[in-house]
């Protein structure tokens, strides 16, 4: 079932060690089918040169496998709280990708510091709280995707416009309409991560891009008047 | 038409990755026929594994396409404000190198820290402002060029001297004889910008490289009394 | 004699380079044989592309070679002190990988700043005091392994819940249930030396890992409640 | 003529790039044949793709081109002076490579801050004064070789157990007993450039290495006791 999809998924995943966002087996990549409201994920803790498209395992909203006959990545409990809460959600990336995760252990949200970042997130990518020892022994990846939706709501967010987000002490998670953007997404968190730290090394003082800026840079790309690329 | 200028063109667009100087399609080349005062430029949002020299597209001076079934590059009307202001460019490239972009989102100038930058820039390599409201909506990326013809002006800078620029909270565009001279200052400001970063990391009293040695090395690489290489 | 382990000290040497933790010579793995009490270990200098599984070294606890034409590592005795302390080590890793080395030689031990951390390390990785002018006399790579021995039992630290250390002004050390998990471990140690800087850099006030947070993820993975992987 | 000499200085030109301490042709590599008191030096500016061993250049130790078709680095006065002083000296680099130029920009001494250091600079690589006008219009390339040697001899310093200067706001050069010895010693110079930059960001009151430490390295692989390697 879902072969296309889990041709996807396993494709997105192997683009994570491509784009230099993961070590060994530290990242996961998942893409939904809403019809079905079933998504694709990764097995956990298998090699990415041993791995095949049929490994992937086929998992419904509440974390259940309905097929694969690999253990379903560690962090599948939040993606599915994801998918089930977010209808606009197509894929979803976890990494600990080393930039963004250096924020993340800062306990910092990465700042719009330029046209870069501005490109593709409508504001700064948030960083969450730590989870209490109670969300942690009720279940501490579904507790991880509440602690994610408990942020956007706090800060009144839309999902897709800033489509990721730094857990606190841990790594980033980013989404998009597909596996392939959630990926992207992350390719850019991670390097405007790297930006704006330097940035703000090298001049304390530097500002955030002006409003104006970003919202001509994040509308020439996104939404009805965009005017990037071929269509 | 221009099938030789549309394979430079090409060639320097895929240089790009090769240095690490984009991700994705962050990153555009053109190259100016100076006869026909058209330029060839990279279409927009397309792979560079995907792009043939053919999918190149032509443009006169005012950003209308001559050629081509694909949209140019997004930034084509800053392309050819340079081109039609500055009869001595013939190639531009626009990148989000880090490094350049760390010190453009710092909305600093990159001072000349040593030899490296002296070899090639015969100055500091300036930052320009942020474009205004009513730049933004008079046309962004027209406007872009202006603000960079009106950086230069105000200072009194030579174009070809000071082959590059940073725009504030952007990215770096720099421009060479041709696209191939082009993509290498792009490789020395890239460069250059890690590099003087740390050293005022490592020494913030590091000194500015004395203006004798500035000229030491600008002139034995440039100008009529140029020893370097091999002419 | 032992050609296995030999293939495996072999293949976990290259990867040494592969990871970016070695330049040239500058590393070496060896794995023990409990049931003989000999260990296979790197020869001494010799280049990573011409090196041969047959190159390999047999070595007993006392630091004597007992097979192999070649010298062994001059690390060697560093290694056989260990496996003769430590009857849970199995494989051992030296590098001078970059970001380590840097925690290495500023003296300070890897604080716990995140799950990266955690996932693998439960609780910092201690750095040594430097060896005095009599250790050095005595026997500098074999009192090396002993001032390593210190740290662990005068700090009370489980020598498989940390398997790493810093040695002061030198380099790091790792180990781990066999040679490939070392060196995974040693990749570790690097990614978060990397992390855990610049976390700080960007944050000087940034909080180590709750406790709860590094319980829990080292124990999703280490001991008998672990459900991380495939089994 | 020296056939074999010019095909090791080409590999070992061809080993910048592959260690990552050039881009383009930023760098050079010659080498000595005290026989013939003539050397054998990269030409200027050619590509390192497009370079065959035949296009090295012999040239004597007053600088004069003795055999080659092409002119050669434009570094090669400075070279020469080197050779020329110094007897113990077999092949010589210089490169702008990032970390070491940090330093060099910077203008201070790289400290001996661990033993990756100490396995191969006995001591600080000392960074020189600044040319003066008088020294750039007598001949920039000699009196740079002549400005090497001051620093060495106000410093008292052995030039084969510091085999290697940075050149205030230039860059390195490093040198060996041939060529291949000569870029290794540049490989460690970057590499300690970057690591020990790194441990003073991170601990202001990072330590330089005790001297006991320094010796004990420096001395396991070099002189009469060695004990590093093969022999």
């Amino acid at each position: 079932m879902l072969e296309q999809l889990k041709e996807e998924v396993f494709q997105a995943n192997l683009d994570l060690p491509k784009h230099g966002l993961v070590k060994y087996t530290w990242g996961n990549v998942s893409a939904v089918d809403r019809a079905s409201r079933l998504f694709v994920i990764k097995p956990s803790g298998v090699h990415y040169d041993k791995m095949k498209p049929s490994d992937m395992v086929v998992v419904d909203f509440d974390g259940n496998v309905v097929e694969g006959d690999l253990r379903p990545s560690s962090d599948t409990p939040t993606h599915a709280v994801l998918y089930k809460h977010y209808a606009e959600i197509g894929g979803i990336v976890h990494t600990h990708s080393t930039w963004a995760t250096v924020w993340a252990q800062a306990g910092l949200d990465v700042p719009v510091m330029g046209t870069t970042h501005a490109d593709t997130f409508y504001g700064s990518v948030p960083c969450t709280r730590f989870l209490t020892q109670e969300e942690i022994d009720t279940g501490y990846e579904a507790e991880t995707g509440r602690v994610i939706i408990e942020t956007f709501e706090q800060r009144g967010l839309d999902i897709m416009a800033v489509p990721g987000v730094l857990l606190k002490g841990h790594a980033p998670f980013t989404w998009g309409k597909d596996a392939h953007s959630a990926v992207m997404n992350s390719v850019v968190l991670e390097e405007v991560s790297k930006m704006n730290l330097f940035a703000r090394e090298l001049n304390h003082f530097a500002e955030e891009l002006p409003q104006r800026i970003l919202d001509k840079h994040y509308l020439r790309k996104h939404g009805k008047d965009a005017y990037y690329g071929q269509k």
